[in-house]
């Protein structure tokens, strides 16, 4: 991004207005140069790059503070499940015109979560295009050397933890979109009204990135469904898991839509946009990370444990019985 | 990205096929992991985004391996003006399906210029749009500290110097468009191929970084056209600039295509895709960053001088002539 004084054109008055005010780190040079700069510390750098679609990961008549918001939030989760301190981030904005009531509030709600994370934006560019529009976010973090928390890590009698609650974004949607959810909480407003929230806006859980640090074997965040992503860490850490289903965490309006028989279990565990993060904790280490977790004001659930062997975790209902999972995560493609 | 060995996707196939094979940094933890590092140096880590659009930035039509080396290369020659040497990017593809018959050219064209460039894939994602294919890349790379070569370091008598011929890739895709140009060099099947060449596939002058760490008061690539990024370059350095038109250097099928009148010099000058450096040498400095042009194998020109005031920069004709720039670079909105 820049912004130059002379002939600014369309282009660059817009970054101009909206997000030069985000770039309020010194090495940003105010948008006004062609690159930016991270200054050398003594800790790793932590990459890390998502994007978002129209019509894929939010709707079109999403509240723009609330996509940009998730946008960054996604990146934001990553870091924070890697036990990585925020440092800043670049944007990638496609967009079909160049239309400030839009703008506005997505500006305002990118500067807003840049602040309160500590994120402040590097750079960026804007691009027009004919189709949906896209928001490709470039996120960095820091760790001290070697201690980012990998998927691998896991070892068997590890105990499975996950923050939050898993399957309220799922639902959300399914709300947006008129589904099951919506008429089963038909007298529960504001239940709904949570769900949806959860939806457009996650809670990356980046207070915990210090205990994550300290006390996970692996972890990465809860962004592809449950199911899915806890079968891509016990793969890389070349073990098996076995998750009791009760102990899944569900929030209450959740839990209702569960007890009505709108929605299985099999589908709260194999949604996307949880933004929970899904770590191993050493039996020895699980008291530490619990107080570390509750100092932080996150709540975590222990759901089961990881298991030798290399197959597919599985889930178990209250009777002891696997519980079928025709698919464990969304793909794309 | 991510390649998990239980329960493939699509997706996760796909990443492990192509794009695995290009993530030869031990950080990029073969795309395993949820982030990759980036080792801590006592460099500046200069941070730069950049995106194309199929339909805007490229066309449909061209060829996949093109498209995924150019698009590396307008971050690489960002990189290069900037003084900095390549450490890595990461990728993030919006596609319509995923298909093969596209994706093998354009992994292997990123791959070659990976390595060539020493810019290795770090990570990346993989999203699905019905709308044009984009491809946003955020490439990394290292000054020593202080040293990235800013837009706003350039002083009255300093040298106006740019590397390489301006105008050739403007050319090229008018000649893909069924342009004028295309007409003018009806019989120099060669020189069209040349041009056609300079659009698809630019050449960053990644050999010239230390030179123009060594030696430049500013710089900038080249991207939106000679005459609108000579002004922001000046705009940013609080000075103005006269540049003699005929000293610009052009390629001999451009030189022949403004022979015939197809296109005049403001044409060249204010159309984009050149990926050239322009920066601003100090009189005393230019036989030296003349010799390390030479030793690096990139032809340079000096092409004006920069002024003292506030003024756009001038272009004169022969006679000494203003040349009225009715716009002076591309903008997207």
């Amino acid at each position: 991004m820049s912004t130059p004084d002379a002939s600014p054109s369309g282009e660059d008055a817009l970054i101009a207005r909206y997000f030069k005010p985000l770039a309020t780190d010194p090495g940003a040079f105010n948008l006004g140069d062609d690159a930016a700069i991270l200054k050398p510390s003594a800790e790793d750098l932590v990459l890390k790059t998502d994007a978002v679609v129209e019509g894929v990961h939010f709707l079109a008549d999403d509240p723009p503070e609330t996509i940009a918001r998730k946008a960054l939030r996604r990146n934001l989760s990553d870091l924070a499940a890697k036990g990585a301190v925020p440092a800043g981030f670049l944007l990638t904005l496609a967009l079909r015109s160049a239309d400030d009531r839009w703008l506005a509030p997505f500006a305002r709600g990118l500067g807003e979560d840049a602040r309160q994370y500590g994120c402040p934006l590097m750079g960026g560019e804007t691009v027009a295009t004919g189709g949906p529009i896209m928001i490709s976010i470039a996120a960095f973090g820091r760790v001290p050397p070697g201690k980012m928390v990998r998927r691998s890590g896991a070892r068997p009698g590890d105990r499975i933890v996950v923050t939050g609650t898993i399957g309220d974004a799922a639902l959300g949607l399914d709300i947006l979109r008129g589904g099951a959810a919506g008429a089963a909480l038909a007298d529960d407003a504001i239940g709904k009204q949570m769900l949806v929230g959860r939806y457009r806006l996650p809670e990356p859980r980046n207070a915990l990135a210090k205990a994550i640090r300290d006390h996970a074997s692996a972890a990465m965040d809860v962004s592809d469904g449950l199911a899915g992503d806890l079968a891509k860490l016990c793969a890389a850490s070349g073990a098996s898991a076995v998750v009791d289903a009760k102990s899944i965490p569900l929030s209450p309006p959740a839990a209702k839509v569960l007890a009505r028989g709108a929605v299985g279990i099999e589908t709260l565990i194999s949604a996307g946009d949880d933004y929970e993060v899904l770590c191993a904790i050493p039996q020895d280490g699980f008291d530490g990370f619990a107080r570390a977790a509750a100092d932080a004001g996150v709540s975590i659930s222990s759901i089961g444990s990881v298991l030798s062997g290399g197959l597919s975790p599985k889930f178990l209902d209250a009777k002891g019985g696997e519980i079928p999972l025709s698919r464990r995560s969304y793909s794309h493609f």
